[in-house]
């Protein structure tokens, strides 16, 4: 991996000056083209032994470039608000928005090669750690960012060499710090994980460029020739227009599916209701308060046809809940800056601090649900979906939140008693659009959006629960025993 | 203050039943009215003792409305993100956009009225705070809020009752608190502290509504019906178009002003410019780094003529500083997110943590500049702002920011000349614009707006420093010493 960055990299002082004024004209003229286009956002990452000049070149960057248009990040240790929410929260929150760049100083790829150096961190969870990443930046690339990550390299005898020039000078001591000094001593050993790291993540779509560092004229220009060529390539291309993967599934050949065989009607009468339902409003209140909560965190997922009950259902459940703990995260038409972002971004935003809920009245499954159906986004913007999805709730479960999801299943007959009772009842006519009418047209396509869904995002860690829901009392108090239920086992285990 | 609500105001039970369901129902459709128009929204802060009702309250109005367009906060100890920002920062950064409804459990007055009656506040520093109060709920009431203030209150006697029969309950004992029992030995103490508050804070745009807490049927009609009927009030009132008020000011009469003082021009050659540059970037970069800034924080503020040098200017204060300590925030036209909120919003939202900066390229002094002269807001939209601008700043330097404003100022000759260079050389072709013609045909307009400026929020925590730009390499480095003699003497202060 750094074989051709320990050749002692070189170039003239007099090259750099004569090449510098251009490349800063034209990588300030790419920026501003960018922000024109405002197609997608640039994403730079920055990492690499201490002492090879990675703070030298954010500076660089920085200087040459916008500064209106660019931002830089560092992640030192995280702040409770980001130690409560899962690992990559830190990062989806600083992710720049279209036409404009983002420099991360660090970043994900910091901690599992620090801690795997250091031993930390076993094999196993190395490899997850590596497979994580791999998935957070197919994601990043499917998305259309731009995402161009350097690592800066020097020898062992150089990068001694260099430590010691910087301590020795009384402006730039500050930089050397006891930890370069700690982790040049196992120089050896990080190189070896690192560049076992940089191997496995250096993918066709986001490959690691290794920049040798010893020479500030060489990396400098290296750096900026290859930001820039990166830009320009990317500005005169049009947007890809990526195949859609994979085989078209065939529905299955005698027309069940997963929806028609629930029995949608279920007995539950009005007297039984109001026992049931304060049975498990007050179980729910119960566990809210329970101490083992504060280890956790509630993401509640409520999906179902148009007027299926999902605001009661919601209703139903916050009521048992302290209102200081919850947010209902009701899902529309993304705002101008979430639609600046990649898809999910607009979701980990709300993603909860420990001991808190988030209600979501629809969520992230638009995509593969009327974002598919109605061919509002690309075949394979929704193909891929499924998998950033699992891979969104698996960090959500990783750190201990609890995903609940539902699905509030109705007839066909059911949605029709339901919308003419809108229509005819003035407070509830806000509640019915053409909107609904038009999806209701295309119920066996939304069906088959179903299934799939239902097939390919139901995890052990986040199973859906399909709840029968002709029966508005029996779906209330089904939502609230499958709330209950799963915050139960997740408390339990710990 | 609390006469009224000591009488033991109770409602019959069947009272309650009877209008709750319509109440709910009016509720709702007001509530649908207000994300309709998307006017303005609707703030509500809830206080008042403990065991009053003030959390049962806050539960029933998210029962009985949409709660995907209703949001409850609470502010417990606050996040370290927020205790490095200035204290206002954490209630603005939940404030609910236009449409929306937010519930704030506890807020601005919490703080003053505890500290106070613990006596660890003092006379002055409470007046200090109803002071501050005052201002910022001016400002919300100015920028359309509808602000709801409910004091939940029980006479000394009721309050004690009442917390005996909760902690004699399984299920309510939680809520009762090892310092509610405390809080209720200086219930004398808090009535009186609180009661001045509550008289202090209450204006005829935001007057808190004491509610006797006694009664749950009384106490939550009470709430609803106010709520009720403050959102129709105010749905079917058009927006007030709020008289300008304060006399027109005079011209001065022989035409002298501020900027007319300046000698534009200032002597400073090429080579001088490098020592000097290096000189105060120098200064800078160990200012940067000084361990006493770790107590503050920087926020600068680049205003100017058009073409004056801003970016340049900028680019030279932050090459001398870490990448990983500074963000340039662009001011341009509001992002939707933006325009939903009072004016302030998307200034409050870039406020640096302790021990960074944050360069504004243009700022809040938009409302005073471009949009006074070009009539883009209100007229008393632009004299308010004023005095909101200098309780920000003075809100920053109260947290030891250090509020650092330049104003670059040209000639308008040395103008024409670089608009006709941005024009004749092809990379400067798109600092050009329009607009900038059009700025340019009302200079004299515009230089009454800067001198008005400057003239009123020239503040001794937060000074103008006007700076002579027609030499741009003089202007580069008096910009720089202006940083580094406001930092200097701010953490000389401590």
């Amino acid at each position: 991996m750094f074989e051709s960055a320990e050749l002692g990299h070189r170039i003239p002082r007099e090259v750099y000056r004569r090449r510098e004024p251009a490349l800063r004209a034209e990588l300030l003229e790419a920026q501003r083209e960018l922000k024109a286009q405002a197609r997608f956002p640039v994403l730079i990452v920055i990492g690499g032994v201490d002492g090879a000049g990675k703070g030298e070149t954010v500076n660089l960057l920085n200087a040459w470039m916008d500064p209106r248009h660019i931002r830089t990040h560092a992640f030192p240790a995280p702040s409770d608000e980001e130690r409560e929410r899962p690992r990559m929260w830190r990062y989806w929150r600083v992710l720049p928005p279209r036409g404009t760049l983002g420099i991360l100083f660090g970043a994900w790829h910091t901690d599992p090669i620090v801690e795997r150096a250091a031993r930390t961190l076993d094999g196993a969870g190395f490899e997850r750690r590596i497979e994580e990443v791999l998935r957070f930046e197919q994601m990043l690339v499917d998305e259309g960012v731009l995402l161009l990550k350097y690592w800066f390299h020097l020898s062992r005898r150089d990068q001694k060499a260099r430590l010691e020039a910087l301590s020795a000078n009384r402006l730039t001591r500050w930089r050397v710090t006891r930890e370069d000094w700690a982790r040049f001593e196992q120089y050896d050993r990080f190189r070896k994980v690192s560049g076992e790291f940089l191997r496995r993540t250096s993918t066709a779509g986001a490959p690691w460029q290794v920049v040798e560092g010893l020479d500030p004229a060489y990396r400098s220009l290296t750096v900026g020739e290859s930001l820039l060529a990166a830009l320009r390539d990317r500005l005169s291309r049009p947007d890809p227009v990526a195949p859609a993967r994979g085989p078209v599934p065939v529905r299955s050949i005698d027309r069940r599916n997963l929806l028609d065989a629930l029995r949608l009607r279920q007995p539950l009468g009005r007297e039984d209701y109001a026992v049931e339902l304060e049975r498990w409003q007050g179980r729910l209140a119960r566990l809210s308060r329970d101490a083992r909560l504060r280890r956790h965190a509630v993401v509640a997922v409520f999906e179902g046809h148009d007027a299926a009950g999902k605001g009661g259902a919601i209703r139903r459940a916050t009521a048992a809940l302290d209102a200081r703990q919850y947010a209902v995260v009701p899902v529309a038409a993304p705002t101008e800056e979430e639609r600046a972002q990649p898809y999910l971004w607009r979701f980990w935003r709300h993603v909860p601090r420990r001991g808190r809920f988030t209600l979501f009245d629809r969520s992230w499954y638009g995509r593969v649900l009327v974002e598919r159906v109605e061919g509002l986004c690309a075949e394979s913007d929704w193909r891929r979906a499924y998998s950033e999805i699992n891979d969104f709730e698996a960090e959500l479960a990783a750190h201990g939140v609890v995903v609940v999801k539902v699905w509030l299943a109705i007839g066909r007959d059911e949605q029709l008693v339901r919308f003419r009772e809108r229509e005819r009842v003035p407070f509830k006519n806000h509640k019915i659009t053409p909107e609904d009418w038009r999806n209701r047209r295309r119920w066996s396509a939304y069906a088959d959006a179903v299934c799939d869904m239902v097939d390919r995002t139901s995890t052990d860690l986040a199973p859906w629960t399909l709840v029968e829901a002709d029966n508005k009392l029996y779906a209330r108090v089904k939502v609230l025993r499958t709330l209950c239920e799963r915050i139960e086992s997740a408390i339990a285990a710990g």
